[in-house]
């Protein structure tokens, strides 16, 4: 099959899904070309990875110019706008990857978005400016992944959006227990391997509230007919329920890789054998429960910051991400978690309409505020 | 919303499928028209159905001309073929309905087909008249209809088909207790309200069987590609696997409108507020086994036919029909279902390339066969 090979840059490439996203690559290497690279901290691995794929483009947050091999070094974002890119996989955690989202949807690219923090926190911005620049936004979330591979074909908006849950390791605690959790306990997630902040995210199911309002963007639903269901094998990741009642999901063996492989080669599917099959006589059983809102009121939180609209997700965003820091440090309680994100949506002055400098001082004034909370404790 | 209203024929009308499929469009009036009527035996409920829906056309196989209403009386392949129709449904049963498939397919129409036995016996017949004339085949059976809904927008062929089957009411009865079971026990399906023929034939896993040789044509896949798994809550009615591992999955609650009104809407979907929802707090769990051909041989039995080709699967339908019959008049029991069918295989000289005689002198030799078979038990 004649097939032309895909110029892919990725920002964020030494964090989870940038890995994964090289792994996607270094397994197709008749589909894929990597055109350039971009990290943070962790200079030795980007170094590593710029050796193995030779990008044509570098940025390096944290090292020298001078200190790194043959590629050139470019603004982050002047790469994620490159003209000859075929597709830009934002892989950039948490806040940061607001920015290169944005300069890449001005530039009309197409990105493959795995930073869902730039669309809870911004997410009318951003599709604004997707729109009227001719971007395209593919998620590589696996819930939005499926939601969108389940919308294919269909002329009719869907009716209802259902979001499977893991549940995280914690899904059968009390209360008590889930407050008392430590942050080795909180990364061991059952199912899915992934970054720090988003398994820990994954076991308050936070996750799952920020992929709400992720996905009442990326779909353009209302946050009330976007159902949450608890689905402990996380084999469907993900629903859509139709006007007439019928369902459609997506399913595969918990791995990062098939949705990223699937935003890369989309709208192709490409065989690739390092990816595990589903073996229908192994799997046995998949599970549903609903989720429980008073031991894990961060899905409570995020639904309601969703539902207040404003510039309430990027304060519960910028919170949620501080407040995990601070647990993982030792600093604070699991169960101080949806506390401290509580206590800075109640004292958010909220703006309606917000520009991305409001959405920006949203951002800073709740991880100024969940530190002095956290300070009284 | 303005759309136009579509007008359907429906070619077995009194049987299962047709009354569901009056039932479809007694609940969305403003979406259907019914163009004519076609039913067999039940002249009466054919009289009724014609009382109350008024087509303009209506054909009856075992009444006089005279004996009913208003209705204009035409033959069968006119029915079939009206120009007027924007859908026939073929839901006439067994070998009845091969006929009525190849009129409406010659005429280009859009067929709405609930009939798998023509596309067993003579599945690359009818689809080559189907591309020749351009007409279209729209699934009815659950699984076909949601593999079709699964590929939907899909740009690359799938790697294999996934087909659910409830298991029928013989799950977890050993071989000898299946052999023995009643008409009045195979008749209790716990899942599908369907016709006598289809409720048998679920009850020993032929009609899953035939199911397979139907997806073989439907969706021009190896018969090796097509696997069969067992899930009792019958929510998930088929699944797709791609090139790249990831699947797809149609579900809704077991109810044959669901498929029936996706042929007739498509490719829109409309709401029906007397469709059933799924309710994820009720479903719970969703089971998933492989089924087993010594339990069950005509599952084998049709495998093998499929992938012999030529007439074998003609020779199949017309077996199994006429054995499904014997059984419900008590005349032999379950387990002589699937002796009958082989001693027919075994005895079948199968004719290569054959075309629609070939397959009607099969179809007529089976039936023979089995009755005389039948007759030295």
């Amino acid at each position: 099959m004649v097939h032309s090979i895909k110029k892919v840059v990725i920002l964020g490439s030494t964090g989870s899904i940038g890995r994964q996203t090289l792994e996607v690559v270094r397994s197709l290497p008749d589909h894929f070309k990597v055109l350039g690279l971009a990290g943070g901290a962790n200079v030795n691995l980007l170094k590593e990875q710029a050796g193995e794929f030779r990008p044509e483009y570098i940025y390096c947050r944290d090292c020298h110019k001078e200190s790194a091999c043959n590629s050139r070094f470019i603004p982050m974002e002047e790469m994620a706008a490159l003209p000859e890119a075929d597709v830009i996989v934002v892989a950039t955690p948490g806040g940061a990857g607001l920015q290169p989202v944005l300069a890449a949807a001005k530039a009309g690219k197409v990105v493959a978005l795995a930073n869902k923090e730039s669309l809870v926190s911004a997410g009318e911005i951003v599709t604004g400016i997707v729109r009227e620049n001719k971007a395209k936004l593919l998620p590589v979330d696996s819930e939005h992944s499926a939601i969108w591979q389940c919308l294919s074909g269909e002329v009719t908006p869907p009716s209802r959006i259902i979001l499977t849950a893991s549940g995280g390791p914690f899904r059968s605690l009390t209360k008590n227990e889930i407050d008392k959790v430590t942050p080795e306990q909180a990364l061991k997630h059952p199912s899915w391997k992934m970054g720090l902040k988003v398994t820990i995210d994954s076991a308050s199911l936070m996750n799952k509230g920020l992929e709400i309002i992720e996905a009442r963007w990326l779909f353009d639903m209302h946050i009330q007919n976007i159902q949450v269901v608890i689905h402990p094998q996380s084999i469907i990741h993900s629903m859509v329920e139709f006007a007439d009642g019928s369902l459609k999901a997506q399913l595969s063996r918990p791995d990062m890789r098939f949705p990223i492989q699937y935003a890369l080669t989309y709208p192709e599917r490409v065989v690739n054998h390092t990816l595990p099959r589903l073996n229908w006589a192994e799997v046995g059983k998949l599970d549903f429960e609903i989720p429980d809102m008073t031991r894990f009121p961060c899905l409570g939180l995020a639904i309601s910051a969703g539902e207040e609209g404003k510039t309430f997700p990027a304060a519960l965003c910028a919170a949620d991400e501080v407040a995990v820091d601070l647990f993982l440090k030792g600093k604070i309680s699991f169960g101080q978690i949806p506390e401290l994100i509580a206590k800075v949506l109640d004292a958010h002055q909220p703006v309606s309409k917000p520009d991305i400098d409001d959405i920006l001082a949203a951002d800073a004034w709740a991880r100024q505020k969940v530190t002095e909370l956290a300070g009284n404790f």
